[in-house]
């Protein structure tokens, strides 16, 4: 087998805190490489430090979802959003604008079946040949795993906020 | 139990691509929040992109190391720089002058026995009650994962290297 290079789709998954996190880390690393690179975000973060970050940066995270939610409450917001952004973000992906688009907790509308993964997969296999695909969030299907080039998988080992910290700026948002 | 905040101690650990990466996005949603950051590298990286990045964010990355090995060939020299770099770690973190401290791949200079663990915790310990600490590494000793306030595993379930793609910019650098 030949060494090439080519746009790869890289996920990260698994139940563990970090997945936006390394997402946001290829983002910096990306930037510093002079990439045009994107981030749309599915499930609605507070994480300002990271869209503060990103504008300063010169670079566009678009949060989409109603809030982090399964329990139904927002579903048809977050279904709405879900299809939106993604119609967003099968434009960029094919625009030929971007080195990179980020898709960040995308797993979560394939898990509630708000998107297919079918039709997420067509758009992934005849995206733009150098064009590299991040995805992240917990769960993700087994399609997309076998699909994609890299995938790591994050699990927690301990969690300060199982031991009496609260969530504070600069490490949860 | 009281929820509150305070300085907290984080490590990166596990076989997989990304802990790095992870803490790159830490910092910069770090640097999103204004916090005053810096990281110190134990092992060489040919990362250009996240050096080149972090000077664009008027951070600074320490870079230590005489290259990856655990063959034996540079030891003498990645242990100098080891013992060098931590003692730049030791004043950076007591100084006051940082919310934020990344020891990137401190666990190798600790595995190979070029620092001593109980001497690092000992620091750790004693740092200023505010300040974060991010530890990344394969391998992390159990007392530093015992004594961390959260621990993530990150594992590779695929990888594109072994699939014949090069390593290229942007990606691994």
């Amino acid at each position: 087998m030949t060494a090439t290079t080519r746009g790869l789709v890289m996920v990260n998954t698994g139940n563990g805190k970090g997945k936006t996190t390394a997402a946001l880390g290829i983002m910096l690393r990306a930037w510093g490489n002079n990439m045009r690179v994107t981030m749309l975000q599915f499930v609605k973060h507070s994480n300002v430090g990271e869209h503060r970050a990103a504008q300063r940066l010169g670079l566009e995270i678009v949060a989409g979802g109603a809030g982090r939610t399964s329990q139904g409450k927002n579903v048809n917001e977050n279904q709405s959003c879900a299809v939106e952004l993604w119609s967003m973000a099968m434009k960029r992906i094919n625009s030929g604008n971007y080195d990179m688009v980020i898709l960040d907790e995308l797993t979560y509308p394939l898990k509630y079946g708000w998107l297919n993964v079918d039709e997420v997969l067509n758009v992934l296999k005849n995206r733009p040949d150098k064009l590299h695909v991040v995805i992240t969030g917990r769960n993700a299907p087994q399609e997309l795993i076998d699909f994609a080039d890299t995938v790591v998988e994050i699990q927690d080992v301990k969690h300060h906020l199982r031991n009496g910290i609260k969530a504070q700026s600069g490490i949860e948002f």
